[in-house]
């Protein structure tokens, strides 16, 4: 690609600023929200936790820290959100329990986000404005346009954000399908009466930035299922899906039913938002066609689908109990056909693999490919909206560094100077006026784990913790003194957990028992206790290196009596 | 692909019969291990190793289960080793420590054994005996012919086992590469004379048989150096790669060398199989190529390359600290440009896109794409296999079951009847006859934990009590008592880990330990300290669960004094 000459497209004559400040959903996937600040107003766009990482034992999902919005808490305004993924809603609760503002976006997301805080009973405390595609919502100095893309869940929107310093888009997480299977392909024209009039800076989804060309149409999967269903007449169909795509459930669905088949479904994210679909009018159902998971083995097999959650081989999800046989009414067997609609999201790819191998055992027929399409932009997507655009600025978001580093690329190819193309991190503040922006400061950022109920309550010393756990388990050593008489009153008592089998382990306990009464003894006789802890610490570890290799946390009690 | 006309191409005579054996490799990647049992003969081909699964915290590796060797060690007389991938001899120090009998290798195999073999000190007990390719070698009633195939790594081989029985084909792990780099193709004139005088079963490598096609020679990949070098004359070029593909580093060193570069080699596993490699006449090295890591510096960084590890993303690498900016030696800039010369092994796709990150950020050039090749045979590969052997039974090996049940797939279209087609469980005892084949029974088999220099102390429970661990965290509850005076005389001391942050979390270990006095003073009082520990562990976890819905290992200790 031969890179155009360097021109700015903006030609907007104000000097008022804006600040974007993305406080989370770069650095660590998920955990999507931008604050946008201009003069006394800021708003949020998204809301989104992140599921925990590998180095996270036991924690249930991280929230963004919003420090910076509680230290500005009068200037926050709104909460604008592009769609309903986790990523973009999943700590709404969190954050709204702190920040009590208007929190906007269509109807379906809404909806969604709506289940989501009566579940946190805070149903009542949130103000929920729903606005449709097309429409403009004021908070503040700012004027939020709501602009109609796709994506793989339906009713997710773009925003253009009319601030005084400049109009920003923030594409949200989107494609563009030309032939969608329902609803219209994105606004193209909106997008580009904005460039003709002028825009500042252009926020994008870098996801699919290094793949090039076009993401292909849900078209394509539904030509994908209208042959299953036509290769497959006498045999039953499982289908595993993201519970939130439900263009690809009214898919399954419509071709499901016009080969004569009844549909149930199977796993309770997915059932909740069937029923929300329908019930809003989004979701189509031609009447007989779905049917309770509990009366579906009153059809004959070859006459039935059941659609599913687990396509990422999640612990608990409705596939994984059957691939593992135990499913309390799904029992896969050699008539079956199991079609992942689906693609791994990285990290799952061993869990799905188990889940596969366990279908495959009992000998079901097993198709993932050809079965799905991404909700993300191709590189010729990307190019398509910054020349509709043509914004003077590039602000590559949503997607690891190497994928945003790709959309930046693609923003030169498209003419955008090099010192006009911003990879932010967390917590930058990104300054932006018509002439000139530069990363001015940043502010507090990061992730707040979430374990149980506890917010905020578990940090890095006991992640560490948690991990030296489970490499290496535990020892404690309990013993009680008098230091009165001198003595030792009881004790030392050895436990273990997670280090080694009791049985067959004695002498080695007996040994380590043996060490901690001489430490005992010996401080005891020499009256000098204070360090007995650091000894017996010492002394353990120095032995369980020498005869194992190991190096087990090792926890002295020394309970003192009279 | 129409399927043939059902025929059994074996002509055999005997009535003898042979068992195969899989003692690891089918259900666990890894853990290569297949037994062959004639009259008092077991011969075993294999010897591999498997790394932890997630759900084993704190794991080294994990070797076969040899029960059954050992409760027929008078029968068992060699071992025969494939190749030198750790899959296939990583378990030889655990299992001949037991077993001692010969191991037979080709010449680079058995120099990498060596050194295992010496790590365990036990290079003197071992009996060595190096097979070159085309030989044969007699053990019990077996003869085993080492049949030259390709490979990811150098010298492996196929072994065409001649029992009483008949003649059976174990391809071990192979490709076939018309033009490999160095050495033949594999020998398929052989496999074709083999057939022709008829092959009782082959075993036969499942990894790629989803794949269609043929896998391509390592001759691509050289192109792809080729290319690179020239492509970037004035930049430091990075290449990460698996330390045993010595066909890869040869590539890369010779298309560095004729590039003009120096190469210096990075990774203690990288440099060690390149020592070895080259003192057996492996690796062709033109003079003044390879430099040392220290001295690299010395030279322009356009006239260097380094080769490493790390393509995997392994927390210890070079290449990750590298990326994390931790390396002694190497700081990557904008100038660099870093190659992947490998694909992921599924589980590693999350480490590796840190590591990619990492490097990004640095403003390296990434290349990842067209930059390998694979070491297994794809679908017409194994057609070919199938139809020079002309196998009377089939039985794949070596994958996932759904790769082995591909596999079956391609045997049937070969021809092969599906009754003489065999998908194993590790354990089984498949009993084959000239007319006859099936599994006749099951033998002891699984995974043996090593966690340090502990073999086999580690089971089920202790892996169930680190998970906890990591997940929930341990409280600790101490205190003494005196069942003469009825009297609580020290504690309770509460002690935690991994489960909150001592600071802010007062309030709730003071009612824990409010808890725990009230139960014991209780107890004592009623003269029932029979079952404190039981109360104390309730009491504390339904306090947990109530005001923080966590579910932490409650461990009371209780010590007596008088």
């Amino acid at each position: 690609m031969a890179k155009k000459k360097k021109r700015n497209y903006y030609d907007g004559t104000t000097e008022k600023e804006v600040r974007i400040i993305p406080l989370g959903g770069l650095e660590q996937i998920g955990m999507n929200m931008t604050a946008f600040e201009c003069g006394e107003s800021i708003i949020v766009v998204d809301c989104g936790l992140a599921f925990p990482s590998d180095n996270m034992p036991g924690i249930d999902l991280v929230v963004p820290d919003i420090t910076y919005l509680h230290e500005n808490r009068e200037k926050v305004k709104a909460f604008f959100i592009t769609h309903g993924h986790e990523d973009h809603i999943g700590a709404i609760p969190y954050v709204l329990r702190e920040l009590n503002v208007p929190l906007y976006a269509t109807r379906l997301t809404m909806a969604i986000i709506e289940t989501k805080l009566e579940e946190h009973g805070m149903l009542e405390s949130v103000e929920r404005i729903v606005v449709k595609e097309g429409e403009t919502a004021a908070a503040g100095d700012f004027k939020v346009e709501f602009i109609h893309i796709n994506h793989s869940i339906t009713d997710a929107v773009a925003f253009a954000i009319h601030s005084p310093a400049g109009v920003i888009v923030h594409t949200g997480d989107f494609k563009i399908d030309y032939t969608p299977l329902h609803g219209m392909p994105a606004d193209l024209q909106r997008f580009g009466e904005l460039g003709e009039k002028g825009v500042l800076a252009l926020l994008s989804d870098s996801t699919n930035a290094l793949r090039p060309g076009f993401t292909p149409s849900e078209q394509k999967v539904a030509e994908f299922f209208a042959d299953a269903f036509q290769q497959y007449p006498d045999r039953r169909i499982l289908v595993a899906t993201f519970a939130s795509n439900l263009n690809r459930v009214q898919v399954i669905i419509d071709h499901a039913g016009k080969a004569g088949r009844k549909v149930a479904v199977e796993g309770r994210s997915m059932v909740k938002i069937i029923e929300i679909a329908r019930s809003l009018g989004y979701l189509e159902v031609p009447a007989g066609v779905l049917v309770d998971m509990e009366e579906i083995a009153n059809f004959p097999e070859e006459k039935t689908c059941i659609l599913m959650t687990g396509s990422q081989g999640e612990a608990l999800s409705a596939l994984t109990r059957v691939a593992s046989g135990q499913h309390r009414l799904i029992t896969v067997k050699e008539s079956d056909v199991v079609i992942f609609s689906s693609s791994p999201i990285p990290g799952n790819e061993k869990a799905i693999n188990r889940v596969i191998n366990g279908l495959a055992k009992r000998g079901a027929t097993i198709i993932n490919r050809e079965t799905h399409v991404s909700g993300h932009a191709c590189e010729e997507e990307l190019k398509l909206i910054y020349a509709l655009t043509r914004p003077a600025y590039a602000v590559p978001m949503h997607g690891e560094f190497y994928h945003r580093q790709a959309n930046r690329e693609i923003a030169l190819a498209m003419g955008i100077p090099e010192e006009n193309t911003f990879l932010l991190d967390s917590g930058d503040v990104l300054t932006v006026t018509a002439h000139h922006a530069e990363v001015t400061g940043s502010v507090q950022h990061g992730g707040i784990l979430v374990d149980g109920l506890g917010v905020g309550d578990i940090g890095n010393s006991v992640l560490r913790d948690r991990q030296t756990l489970s490499q290496n388990g535990i020892l404690i050593v309990a013993l009680a003194v008098s230091k009165v008489r001198g003595e030792l009153v009881s004790g030392p008592e050895i436990h273990t957990r997670g280090l080694l089998y009791r049985k067959g382990s004695e002498d080695i306990l007996e040994e380590v028992r043996q060490i901690a009464e001489n430490a005992a003894l010996d401080a005891l006789s020499k009256n000098k206790t204070g360090r007995l802890k650091a000894d017996l610490k010492e002394a353990i570890s120095a032995h369980f290196w020498q005869t194992l290799k190991r190096d087990p946390m090792i926890l002295p009690i020394i309970l003192e009596v009279d």
